[in-house]
């Protein structure tokens, strides 16, 4: 089987290319080929496979179609412009987001129209998709509203992909991540960045700026679950979705209060010293319009599974990013 | 006020423009310019105003902006290929449908970033945003479902017009009309005309095909009811929507045999002796995943209103088309 990963030099894409490579197959046939791609040069990982990486901005005409040429059997399309940069940048956020992904799914049905081909895409959405009114366990059957262009593109996906799908153009699937804590690496400028903030810097002894009161409740999954829900995407039998063809993943639903607690177990009192607060007015708003947690049941039934507890999370942080040990 | 209509030619657009030369006002705004668009040439109907007709497809790169040029206060968006055809052709309602209603939003920003513009545009959304599972009474938060290209094109309408009004390039609300009944005009081939036909033929002494049984129900409006619809759209407080800016109609949930029991009621036996049951089981199957009824509690509460008997909608029918009186 070819695999094409859109998206491969992000945090996800490369923990998804690892464990590609690791397990060697997907749903019991065995990966032969990889190609790689993002708009900067993703790393190519040693592997015997014969692995293909291109530097490329599928948004730009042409380019998905040249990608698609080889007829990857599987597709996982996690390319595009985050949240912020979607809102600052309103051309760039639609051109990636929208423009890139229907370039992608169009090239897919232009090379079926040659003759037979019919991959599996998988579609990473988010939770971005839902806006107000939120209850605080959002059932699978709630109502999109995104209140943010990036999440807005999002759901215009979701439709692209149900319908191309419908219409047998491929074989889509999509999945709403939870948002994914605790990333690795700096501290960046997202809004939800405290979210990994306070767990990652103090665990490495440096202090953290909480930015939110500690009753604050929100929805995560950690960076390993997130490559699980991938790999469980492509090997699905996709008749059991319908054409309701995009499932919001599992997670985990708990207040910053018991993200510090399990800090607090995890590696004592001195790592939850670290964490200073800071109310900032401005995040503390656009926090509140995000979801509280969901009732993912279509997901769990389908066998996708996420940490059922904060000190999970954390400890798969120090299992993959810190060698199994605190400094 | 400068008013352009695209989808002038078609039959609510016809009877939207009579109605708005015959009212000459919007909320209390005086209509002094119009411009008529669409895909042939829309009729220029007689008046004092100074008026426009193009026939310009607006799906083409650069039309939009042609059209916006002008700076229009109040647009209204009727443009669409229906749903057979967008299902028939797929390139052509994603070319219509998607890019169309794309490139007049952005034609619309565009013009506001070279000097502050915002016009409001009344866009015709469909029920057709709705598939399975659908419940007898689909409330104002059901979640979008489309089982067509059209729906799906119509969904992603939905999602631009929120963005691009939360965004501040201009001041959207769509309307989600019911079917229409009773059209006027000839049969035509779409699995919905018989809704119309058996009323319309038997009016005018002809026979009509019913296809499927008269349980069935489904969800009616008049031409008359939609074009007030569009008008309280144009002159509504939009403050009152948030960002949910997209408004399912009310309209009248009956079934074909309470269709047939007001027929009788209007005309009488002889009308409805000109109903001719023939069950076709390909238009039975696709009328099945139709939406039955809404509870649109959202469009009332903001003073649209439909018909509440379908005596009253044949009644619209004869008024409208028949010259007031039974042939």
């Amino acid at each position: 089987m070819h695999v094409l990963v859109l998206g491969a030099a992000g945090m996800v894409g490369r923990k998804l290319v690892a464990a590609l490579l690791a397990n060697g197959e997907i749903g019991g046939t065995r990966i032969d080929r990889l190609t790689l791609t993002d708009i900067v040069m993703p790393d190519a990982p040693a592997t015997a496979l014969p692995i293909e990486t291109i530097a490329a901005d599928f948004s730009q005409p042409g380019v998905a179609a040249t990608l698609i040429k080889s007829r990857p059997d599987l597709i996982f399309h996690l390319a595009a412009i985050v949240s912020g940069e979607a809102e600052a940048d309103f051309d760039k956020g639609y051109r990636i987001n929208l423009d890139g992904t229907r370039f992608l799914f169009e090239a897919v049905r232009q090379e079926g129209l040659k003759s037979p081909y019919f991959p599996r895409i998988v579609f990473t959405s988010s939770i971005a998709v839902f806006g107000e009114p939120l209850p605080d366990r959002i059932e699978d059957t709630h109502f999109l509203t995104p209140l943010t262009s990036y999440g807005t593109q999002k759901a215009i996906g979701e439709l692209l992909l149900a319908d191309y799908s419908r219409r047998g153009f491929f074989d889509g699937i999509g999945i709403r991540l939870p948002t994914i804590a605790v990333r690795p690496g700096k501290p960046n400028k997202a809004a939800s960045g405290f979210f990994s903030g306070i767990i990652r810097e103090p665990l490495a002894g440096m202090e953290a700026v909480l930015p939110v009161a500690e009753s604050v409740r929100h929805w995560f999954a950690s960076p390993r679950a997130a490559v699980k829900f991938l790999l469980r995407a492509a090997a699905l039998d996709t008749t059991q979705l319908g054409w309701r063809r995009t499932l919001t993943m599992p997670g985990l639903s708990i207040t910053v209060g018991e993200q510090i607690a399990a800090l607090r177990r995890v590696a004592g009192d001195k790592a939850v010293k670290l964490i200073r607060h800071e109310p900032d007015a401005t995040i503390a708003k656009i926090v509140a319009g995000w979801p509280r947690g969901f009732d993912p049941k279509r997901a769990i039934a389908l066998g996708f599974e996420a940490e059922t507890s904060f000190d999970d999370i954390i400890k798969v942080h120090i299992e993959d990013e810190l060698g199994g040990k605190l400094p």
